[in-house]
């Protein structure tokens, strides 16, 4: 059994008596029952994943993974693919929106070079590189089956090592030019989407460059068809290295029952992949706000998730996660620290 | 002129050429144009409404009016009046949600007994008392003319110390059981939309409590009708204590620019009222969340602003600005500690 196959025997659907105990606590508190909405979802997954009523969050970490798409040959995107290893520089750097609101949000961040084109010797890049760049998927795979698995394999070592360092909270980041491209591809295949139903307009492109971009990926789906066989061969066929990094950490949060916080649109094809190995990879997922990117919303509806924050954010590197971290540690909280009906010796509604 | 005039007369809209700087500092930012979303819109309007560009939060507190309402006794509530009191004690005890969510957030919360019927005299508690309690608006009105002044004025007075305290940015919220009959009244009449239309299920009533509160809400309107002359007098005859307060701090907020988080439904009533006596209010007011509270959205789409959040809560006492204090603080953050493409080098998307 490889790394992959022992990570996804490890995946149990969450505890379900906590979930129950959870419910209980949460009425007990001095609120009408499920007044606090969404913040009481979050209290209650967050407890049942971690198998533990009053679980804590500690050292949240956000992951963001970089790779070069050969498809931003084919002109689909609004900024050069220069851009990527520029942009690894800048998280480097601190400078970057993702420092920003880690530092922000007290969480930890780590930069994994999985596949840019160009090297990225920065200081604090993690090297990973699986190879400089994926393939042109509107012409054949992205990936062979080997760099894919291996894709997957590093993310769910990095996603390991998190956990080690003490992580309770996990994010994912993706930092890629043209990546929304193979991320619509994924959602079109696994959800039987039209490509114009998945497709947006990435880093801010226009109509014309937005339709070519539809045909790109319908390319794309037709240049691979005969290697769609499986979620795994899909992936490699039509995914990216930062993707498949995602989809390993978001199995092995899962498989380690630690809650893993999945970003915007590429995450969310990350996340899908992981559904489609194992469903139950849902009850350790929190989806953290509904991109602005078209194609996001229909997306998410398919998958038959609701989304945290609806912000009309859509850049990505895992911004939207670290700003869930407060909406779910403010849950988790909630369950904490808050006093019970009988604690503060407050009347019950007169109809319970 | 009194302290509600002058305070009145201090209201100007924000500075339109801070926030022309402000986007176009956010544009020169390293990320597509846009991109952070409502978070953008939330610095710039921060910065704006602070008349500095790099305008950082400082001692944000939430500001919670507690108070009764006669309406109770007309069976519009879930809970039983008593529970005003013993959630001011729980409030001072550290036991509720807000307590919680301050903390978490790191604001300072302090709560203002402005008229509920019981003595509160818990420690910590600010006693304003206007009167114990209000009237019941289903037979006439709720406050007199001077209690209704009173209480704006107690509003103000309470944002001033907290400014004078170093606040740079406040949040609202309430705690009076039946409150929602009151706000839905003052949104029917201010924004001319029927009883059913803004009327919800506050705490939790069923279907036939529902139907007899949209009665009430009615009747109310009906009893009072010849005193909704203005602004004032219509919030005199269907508001509340805490309604006012929560109005005065928002007009007294917006007097001395400093930025106001309106938390949920009952806030929202306060906010309609102060932009009611000057719409420049606006230009200082976050709206935090839509509520679970059925009438909310109505009552948000025809005042015309966006909420920030969207998380099925219901609960008031502030907790939806508490929340939200954390989405505009991110926004602060990336106007103030992001890296421009100048900065770090990052070439810029190949159309602009």
């Amino acid at each position: 059994m490889n790394i992959l196959e022992q990570t996804l025997s490890k995946i149990k659907a969450s505890d379900r008596k906590i979930a129950e105990e959870a419910q209980k606590r949460l009425d007990s508190l001095t609120k009408p029952p499920g007044s606090l909405g969404m913040l009481e979802e979050c209290a209650k997954k967050y407890a049942a994943a971690r198998g533990c009523l009053f679980a804590e969050i500690k050292n949240p970490m956000i992951l963001t993974f970089a790779s070069d798409h050969g498809v931003a040959d084919s002109g689909v995107s609004a900024f050069p693919k220069e851009v990527t290893p520029q942009m690894v520089a800048n998280f480097a750097n601190g400078g970057a929106a993702i420092n920003v609101l880690t530092k922000y949000v007290g969480a930890k961040l780590k930069v994994i070079d999985i596949g840019v084109a160009k090297p990225c010797d920065f200081p604090g890049v993690i090297n990973r590189k699986v190879a400089p760049g994926t393939a042109n998927i509107a012409e054949g795979p992205a990936m062979t089956v080997e760099q894919a698995g291996k894709a997957i394999i590093i993310g769910i070592e990095e996603a390991e090592l998190a956990i080690s360092e003490g992580a309770t909270l996990l994010g994912t980041g993706d930092m890629g030019i043209a990546n929304t491209t193979p991320s619509a591809a994924l959602y079109s295949v696994f959800l039987g989407l039209k490509p114009e139903q998945v497709a947006g307009r990435g880093t801010g492109i226009d109509d014309k460059r937005l339709k070519h971009k539809i045909r790109i990926i319908g390319q794309a789906i037709e240049a691979n068809k005969n290697l769609l066989k499986d979620t795994f061969s899909t992936l490699a066929a039509l995914g990216g290295f930062e993707i498949a990094g995602i989809c390993g950490v978001i199995l092995a949060a899962a498989a380690n029952k630690i809650p893993v916080v999945i970003d915007g649109f590429i995450s969310g094809a990350a996340a899908l992949t992981a559904m489609r190995f194992d469903r139950n990879v849902l009850d350790y997922c929190f989806f953290s706000h509904l991109s602005a990117e078209a194609g996001h919303r229909n997306a998410l509806n398919a998958m038959g998730v609701r989304p945290l924050l609806e912000l009309d954010m859509r850049l990505g590197e895992g911004t939207g996660a670290a700003l869930a971290f407060n909406i779910i540690g403010a849950g988790v909280k909630i369950m904490r620290e808050m006093a019970t009906f009988a604690d503060a010796g407050v009347s019950k509604s007169d109809h319970r």
